[in-house]
This record gives structure tokens, sequence and C-alpha cells, in this order.
């Protein structure tokens, strides 16, 4: 299959460009959308880039009935007149192993690595220049059989559809508030969390939106058996420096394995850092953030690569009472700000790229 | 909006019908669809029945990639020239139960319900009328904006689609071998697993194909936190004859509260039976089971109405060989069909009505 052709159909009718100030998140989309099918009978087959245009589904889809739905979320950035994406094979092997919860085919991921590379390509005109923006690319793999029987597909559709984005954080790091959410969870251990499957997400609005109701801006999830122990900030993964450490939650079942995550491990390690991957009570961590010895927390995601964590926000139940602490005054940590600085130099291309993370996509336009 | 009116623009090509001994589950759909938007403007507008055809869906489309989709299964049947629903506010209360949990918009119930009817009196020509088949309807409600945000949905589109179904049971009750997962969960409390929502039935997969590679054809859930207690039985809930009285797993959140089973518990009440809505340890049942005091088991769905389970199979995970033991010799018990056949009587109309389940909708062809 990795030699497989992609056949090109471009678009007659080019869409004006948003001005780069103006982008926001997933709402302005390019010219193109990147197509595959796969049946039982032929496998993958018939890869595409065509005009951007609205999908058929059946209304008896499988996708829309049973959440049979996989994703992944990566960026392509116009680095010095090249583009570049950041370790999309990364991406590849994750969207394989949500493939295998989910009981979807796998992708050949060399083949979808160069179908993806041919597809910006073709949109290359819309990777953003500005500092802080991307092309953020987003593919997608369901269930598109036509058939209310619950069962793995048998027919599937994957596609990549590709959107600007805007920068993040418009006026510097924002330190974020956290509401510890102790009633609804995420994922089990034994469920699909580990898995960037379409289910995951709309079981978190709920946590979301009650995190928004006590001022947060995301929900620190606790673990599903003992609500205790921290597993995501809300669909990020999440670091704590405690007494010049650092920690992160272990890879349990039930935590997405993030790809900045993994990244910021390596980061952590290349400056000699020590770095735990382990079970944290948050108990304790409001007890080392009362105490200084919680110094520094941070989210990592693709998104906003780092979002520092400036307050932990948690209900007590026998008052009703809302408890906070701030960690380090509540103010975006040094620490933080140089690891959002070096690793988003990286993804630039300003830093030295000794891992070899960065794939050289074609010349921007 | 109760008074709201329904659109109705009639197919001009309808469909050939396929023969009633020939249909299955979730295949054939019939001329229609009701569909009906909401957006936070307006709330839900044009409600209206309309040819049944593909959805134009954008690929950012919510739904598809956040599962943030909900649904119902409930049955029209033909009772001797009549068409009638059985319990279908139970399906919309539960329908606006798991509207809120991944924050879709509410529907006005009595409103569903008429909508409802004048849809499948539309259709009423595809009812079929052999015995133990059925007009199966589908509501369906997705978030149907074109966003790659995670956020509630800002438009959400509703739809009923019907499609005529086959009996369950060609040759009578058949004994179903449930696998005792406990690798795999459902759904955990605090989770999505008493919504009836897309993501558990993604989850549910790898499960069920597991259960098939042991020669079962369900499998049997645990619950999360401590793999040992029994929610569901496939996608079904399920009830335990022991010592002559009736216990079914207790709603802790994880489970989904089945109408079906609902109907269940009245009925054995109205027989005067004890019953216990309760936690239930599967090494105790296979005790009971080994020593005869587990009677009688079975599942209860929309689909199946009644299904007996003859065989409990577990791993265990020391010797990695398979243990199974057998309920009332791997037979439909007496007891059990004797419920079956009050339940399915009740539906066709062939028993007294005495809680006003059946809901008469218009006469058929």
């Amino acid at each position: 299959m990795t030699n497989a052709k992609v056949r090109v159909e471009l678009t007659q009718n080019p869409k004006e460009k948003v001005p780069e100030d103006k982008l926001g998140f997933g709402t302005v989309f390019t010219d193109h959308l990147f197509l595959m099918d796969w049946d039982e009978e032929n496998g993958w087959h018939d890869a595409r880039v065509v005009p951007y245009n609205a999908l058929q589904l059946d209304p008896s889809c499988g996708a829309l009935h049973y959440g049979q739905a996989i994703f992944e979320g990566l960026k392509a950035y116009n680095n010095g007149g090249k583009v570049y994406l950041f370790r999309p094979q990364k991406n590849f092997e994750r969207l394989n192993n949500s493939a295998d919860r989910v009981c979807l085919p796998k992708l050949d991921e060399e083949f979808a690595l160069e179908a993806l590379k041919e597809f910006v390509t073709v949109d290359r005109s819309w990777v953003p220049t500005t500092p802080g923006t991307s092309l953020y690319l987003r593919p997608l793999m369901f269930n598109s059989e036509a058939s209310l029987g619950v069962h793995p597909a048998k027919k599937v559709t994957y596609l990549v559809m590709a959107s600007p984005s805007g920068a993040y954080f418009t006026g510097g790091l924002q330190p974020m508030r956290l509401y510890v959410e102790d009633e609804y969870v995420r994922a089990a251990v034994g469920g699909i969390g580990f898995a960037k499957t379409a289910g995951n997400y709309a079981a978190s609005l709920k946590g979301q939106l009650k995190a928004q109701e006590f001022g947060c801006q995301q929900c620190l999830w606790l673990d599903a058996k003992e609500h205790r122990y921290v597993e995501e900030g809300g669909a990020m993964n999440v670091f704590f420096k405690i007494n010049g450490e650092f920690y992160t939650p272990a890879l349990t079942g039930s935590i997405l394995p993030g790809v900045t995550r993994d990244s910021m491990l390596q980061l952590l390690r290349d400056r000699g850092e020590k770095v735990h991957e382990a079970r944290l009570d948050v108990n304790e961590l409001f007890k080392q953030a009362q105490n200084g010895e919680l110094e520094e927390m941070f989210c990592t995601g693709t998104a906003a690569v780092v979002t520092p964590v400036g307050t932990l926000v948690r209900q007590n139940h026998e008052t009703g009472q809302l408890e906070e602490v701030s960690i380090n005054g509540g103010e975006t940590g040094e620490y933080t700000r140089s690891l959002y600085e070096e690793l988003t130099n990286l993804q630039l291309g300003k830093g030295e790229d000794k891992h070899g993370w960065l794939v050289e996509v074609c010349d921007a336009e």
C-alpha cells in the first residue's frame, strides 16, 4: 500500500482565506479533504484528495449511533519557508492503537504519513505564518456502514481535514484554574480512555461545564475507582514539579498517551531532570501546594502545547464550600515557561532537532 | 411546542418491500425519516417527515468526532389491524436523561410522542404482521455543528428512522452462553453507562468479539471498580431466579435502565414474586449455579424481549483454563418461558393492559 497512488482532484472554487489574526480553532477549513475507504473485501482503497465538501451519510451510519470513531490531532508549521510536521509517526501509531480498542481496521502507518504529506502539499497555501499559528490536521476514521446492528464496521471511512488555527495564547501564557472533578469520571481502567475515540469526549462535556460553573477553565479528572488519583487536566496530560523533580500520571489504561506528553518527558530527561510516571494522590497534591513543595504545574497537549496551572479548586462535600490552593502564587512558573519556549522553538525548527522529530513536507507558498 | 405542526413531504419513489420472512435487523429502512433541528437561537424547529435520504454532514460534525449522540429503540406492532407502541413515554424520558448527561438539549416529551405517532402513521404500511416481527423505531439525537471545538453542540439534529424487523427467535427461545468479561469494562460509576449514548456501544465491541472467540454469544459485564459485580449481559439487562426469588443489578449509574427491565420488574411484582434490585457478586452466582440455587437466568431488551441464559463461561487467570457452569441444565427455564410469553402477549395486545402500556397509533393498512 505504501506505493499506492493518491488521486488528486483540485477544487475549482478556492475559498477566500480568513486573515491570520482572525483565526480561532476548528471552524475554518481548507479547500480539500483527504479521503480513503475500507471494506472487508477490498481493504483500504481509493485514496484521494478532493474538494472540501459535505459527507453523504446514511442516517443509520454506525459512527453516529454507536460512536465507532477515532481521531488524531497534529499541526503543520511554516518554518521559514518550509512546511513541517511534528512527530506525525506518533499520531499514526496511536491511531492504530485506538483502532484496535474499538475494532476498526488499522492503517498502513507509512502510507498514512505519505498521504498526509501529499494532502498538506495540496493545501500548503493554507499554512499560516504568524507566530503561534499553524495548520491543524485532523485525521478521522469512522464506521460508515448503513446498519443499526451493533458490530464492528464492515465499511469504514478515513479522512483528514485541515483547519488553519490562530495563536492559542495571544497575551502570553495564561495560568488556568482547574476544578477537581470527583463525581463524573472520564474513563476507567478496562475502558476506552487510552484511545482517542469519540465517546471519551462526549463523556467529558458535563464535567467541563461544571468546572466552568465553579469559575475554572478545565477540570482535573480523577481515577474511576477511588476518585483520588489524578488522570488528566481537561483534554490534556498533566505535569507537576515537586521539590525539584517532575511527576506525571503513569499510563494505566484510562489516560490518553499524549504525543506532547511524550515529547515533554524526553525534553525533561534531556535536561537531566528526575522524572517520575507515578500514581498521584490529589489530597497529597493539595498539601504539597499549600506547603510550597508543589512548585509548578502545567498541562500538555497539541492545541496549546504547554498550559500553566495556577490554581486548583475542589468542593468540600461535607460543608459544600469550595477550597482552593494556588501554585507558584497563581502565576506561570519560570521553569514551565522555559519548557514551553524550548518545545515551541523545537516545533518551529529553532532548536536542535536531536531526536529527528521534525518531518519536512514541502516548500511553503 | 406540543401543538407544533409536523410538515409532511411524501416520497415520490416508494421502495419495494422486503418479504417478511427475509427481514433481519437494522438494514431495511422505510420510505421516510422524521427530522427536527435545534439551535441556540431557535430551539427545536422545523419538525418534518421527509423521504428517506442520506444526511449531508460537514466532515467536522461534532457527533462524528466527539460522540455527542444519544438514541432510543422501541417497536411498533400490528395488533389485529391496529398499530401500537409499547411504553414509548419511557423511551422519551430516558432520551432526555441521556441528553442531560452528554449536554444535548431536551425534547418536549409529549410533542416527541405525537410526532413519532405521526411518522409511524405515514409509514404504517411498513409495520409487518408475521408473529415476532415489528417495526423497529430508532430516535437519534446528535451534534450536527460544523466545528472541531470540544463543547456542547450549538446545532443539533433529531431524527427518527424506522426499520421493519424479523422475528428474533425463529426456532423458539435459544439459551445463550455468556462470557464473564473481567478485563474490559463497559462503563464506570460517574461515567456515561446509564445514558443511551454512542460511546458506550463502541466501548463494548471488543468484549463482544472476545466473547465470540470463547464460543459465547454475548459477554456478561462486571463493574469497573472491582470486576466482580454483574452489570449487563451484552447490551441487555440481566435477571436471576435464585431459590425462588428474583434478582437484577441495581441501577448504580453504570447500567442502562432498560424499559423491558422495568416492565419485567412490574410483571414479576404483579405476579407476587419477591424481587430484589441488588449488587450481585459473580463468584457467588457461579457457586449458586453449581449447587442449583441459581435456577434460571435471562436477559431483557427491546430487540429480543427475553433471552434465556443457559451457560456462564469464565477464564481462570491462574491456569488460563475456561470454567463453565450451566443453569437449568443449559436449557430455557419454564419460568423464563412464561415471562417471555406474558410480556410478548402484552405487547401484542393479547393480555390485560392493566398498566396502560399500549399506545394506539393508527389503523394498520
